[in-house]
């Protein structure tokens, strides 16, 4: 049996960089995003928490789990459980709402399966914010360097935040517990080979998304332990000629996993979403806002809406025609532009409101999604949006963004991500205000933490 | 959005046949060979409970578990967990021992992902041992179809006991939740959106095939509770352009789900183990037993062992040359080929005391593989075992079994079946002999039972 040493490999250099990652390597500016993106998943755990399908997660877990544990399950009954379960309830929680964040590169959502699993475990650990921040730091780097490494093939098929998400889990529950760089090796071996979530329940409108971060989260988490405690994993779960890239990619890049590893920092990268739907309508939609902008257009004036679209868009949002749950009309790029025209903005109430409302309906159907060689050739670097409006007065009008609102380069500020967060507290009617208010004063201190205590819930 | 009919797919097919299963539907030789399935699993469940790797995933599973639940973790310590975590520590020890079950054509092991899940779940909620054999029938009909279905392409690089075994659990666990045709279709999507496992550990000798039987057990049991909770899944997970044909296999065939549903009882067709090894070697063991019987060769006249095999054994074999414990020995065609020559039987002690012995290791590296087109082609519905073997005296002699002892043609008694149970469990020096015969015992009346209670522990 000839392997290579495994020093030497992209997995190994990886789980090292992850196992030894310490937070006075990160710089300043990467710790501030890290606790933007902190605060901002929070809002989406809390909007989420009770949505039909998280409910149903929640209470699967709360029934298999032990009836109080270490961990909290995000929400306003204050439960808890042990980390394991309370991880896949909250990374389910997470993700409903479609506005928790995005990395353009991988196509990757690192929010959802990043805090919910280092959460549950620091607090079972009695942890420090800043050990919390490192441990998450972790898992976007190798989260997103995994999903850019399984390359475009790979998301035509799988759910990136489901597959990616366990070695993202993995990393920052295996920080956490002190994973040394060979048992980290054997906790990416064991997440990798759980690896799973397919776009199939999209065509449907089924409710899978909340179960791929759950079980990332899960399985990542079940990964680490394990390897806490001696259990081996495949030395080359990325790259070996029976691994990840070999089943479920043809044009993997392990470049990617190693890709300026220390220097680059891909948590910096990541993407607030604005509006409350799938990432891959946001460019076409502030383009439109824009061209709406420049040319005071109304809704009356548009007689037709071209979207120019990468290939990911078309394969993602194109089965969805007709959506019949406010969920899949999130996946509908003809409902978010109506909303985003109607409202000036797609959140959450407009969502919940207006998916279905005459106007929105009518406005949806004169949408319609090209290919477009410059944007796909960008894609997934970068996100850019064009659209051709054709008016009722027989104008041609060409919008055009080339980053969406919440992109790096469009960011959020912290009162935008405060008042983000707390609309989606708000969404969530059994929250009172001033609880989430507080919360979210207190997560904004994340780094003095002594330890990570519950997060809703005052202690 | 425009889809197939849900009732006309096969996935709805095969969902309805698993719900609407009735005990009074399985010809009566079918229930006695699922009472046969049953006790062997037993045996390979109390055998591999204590195995290093398997010891993990429990200590994972209760510490994360309540502390007491209605479900057994089968071993000599009496623990109980709930249904999801004894499930998972049941499966993760069903695997470890290489003595469960197979069937040939799908190349996948039944027992060890339908018998936790269904037995936790019949125990949780009181169902009768017919109840419980009916629902490991809809699971072993399930799981086997699925394996077929996903064909030699998925099998080159996924373990399919790991990927199938998520839809056979859901079957066999939807199937005592009593859900309906519907429901059971929405608990596949869920089951096969989790459905994992890589054989890319088998490189390093990993532990990742008892993590795999561990995930499919319990990703599929979450799958149907989830389903009756009202959660919905991929209306046809299997065959949908993104589902798991499309990402996972290059050589799928729709009509292996439905082959014969309800006249062919695939469950019947499910071959035992003898030897203590990966499958594909005992064709060519039990050919090197006969070419030594019939010309009454001891070890020392061998000089050379040419087994000629199907490219899955080269594959999955293959990359093992020289295994360094005792669980890689077993994927070594040399080392077992040595061992049954030596012995006449690879079973487990044979293997804990021998697999590095000198002589052993003399004798496996005289023996190598060849792909042979024969078998290659009968293969996976029938394993032909052909070896050549050169004598030190010179001559050339020619080995063959059509039927490797433990498949239907070359069954197992029932009184060979009991001692197999009973060694198994002897070979846990931790359970004492007249417990697990007593347990044998009253496992063989499963049929007769009005509630499942605990296997191993008195009740």
């Amino acid at each position: 049996m000839t392997t290579t040493p495994a020093t030497s490999t992209p997995a190994a250099q990886l789980a090292r960089f992850a196992a030894e990652l310490k937070y006075s390597d990160i710089p300043e500016t990467v710790v501030q995003k890290t606790e933007d993106l902190w605060v901002d998943w929070f809002g989406s755990a809390v909007a989420g928490h009770n949505a039909r399908p998280v409910a149903s997660i929640t209470r699967f877990a709360l029934a298999m789990g032990p009836q109080q544990g270490p961990s909290e399950v995000i929400g306003p009954q204050g439960a808890t459980s042990s980390p394991y379960l309370a991880a896949m309830a909250n990374a389910a929680a997470s993700h409903v709402a479609e506005q928790d964040d995005v990395h353009n590169g991988s196509v990757f959502h690192p929010a959802a399966v990043v805090f919910p699993p280092a959460v549950a475990v620091a607090q079972a650990l009695g942890k420090s914010g800043k050990d919390l921040l490192t441990a998450c730091v972790a898992g976007y780097e190798v989260g997103i360097r995994v999903g850019e490494f399984l390359g475009r093939s790979h998301y035509k098929i799988f759910h990136t935040t489901g597959t990616a998400g366990t070695l993202a889990s993995a990393a920052a529950v295996g920080h956490l517990l002190g994973l040394n760089a060979a048992q980290m090796l054997h906790a990416f071996g064991s997440a990798g080979t759980q690896s799973a979530g397919l776009w199939e329940f999209l065509r449907t409108a089924a409710d899978s998304k909340q179960l791929h971060t759950a079980h990332a989260a899960g399985a990542g988490l079940m990964a680490a332990y394990l390897a806490r405690d001696g259990f081996t994993g495949a030395a080359d779960i990325f790259c070996g000629p029976q691994g990840m890239a070999a089943g479920m990619s043809t044009d993997s890049d392990p470049a990617r996993l190693i890709d300026g590893l220390g220097t680059r920092w891909a948590t910096a990268e990541t993407s607030f979403k604005w509006h409350a739907s799938c990432r891959h309508t946001h460019p076409a939609a502030d383009a439109l806002l824009q061209v709406m902008r420049e040319h005071r257009l109304k809704v009356p004036d548009i007689a037709g809406v071209v979207t120019h679209v990468h290939q990911a868009a078309i394969d993602v949002l194109g089965p969805v025609v007709d959506p019949s749950t406010v969920h899949q009309s999130k996946f509908s790029m003809g409902t978010v532009l109506a909303l985003a025209a109607r409202h000036g903005f797609a959140g959450l109430t407009e969502f919940d409101n207006d998916y279905r409302a005459q106007d929105t309906m009518a406005l949806r159907d004169k949408v319609s999604m090209v290919l477009d060689t410059e944007v796909d050739t960008a894609y997934p670097r970068r996100w850019i949006g064009k659209v051709t409006v054709t008016t009722t007065g027989g104008r041609t009008l060409h919008g055009r963004v080339d980053e969406p609102k919440g992109d790096p380069g469009n960011t959020l500020s912290r009162e935008e991500l405060t008042d983000k967060a707390l609309r989606l507290g708000a969404f969530c009617k059994e929250v009172p205000a001033v609880q989430m208010q507080n919360a979210v004063h207190k997560l904004w201190k994340v780094r003095d933490w002594t330890r990570v205590e519950t997060l809703l819930q005052a202690v």
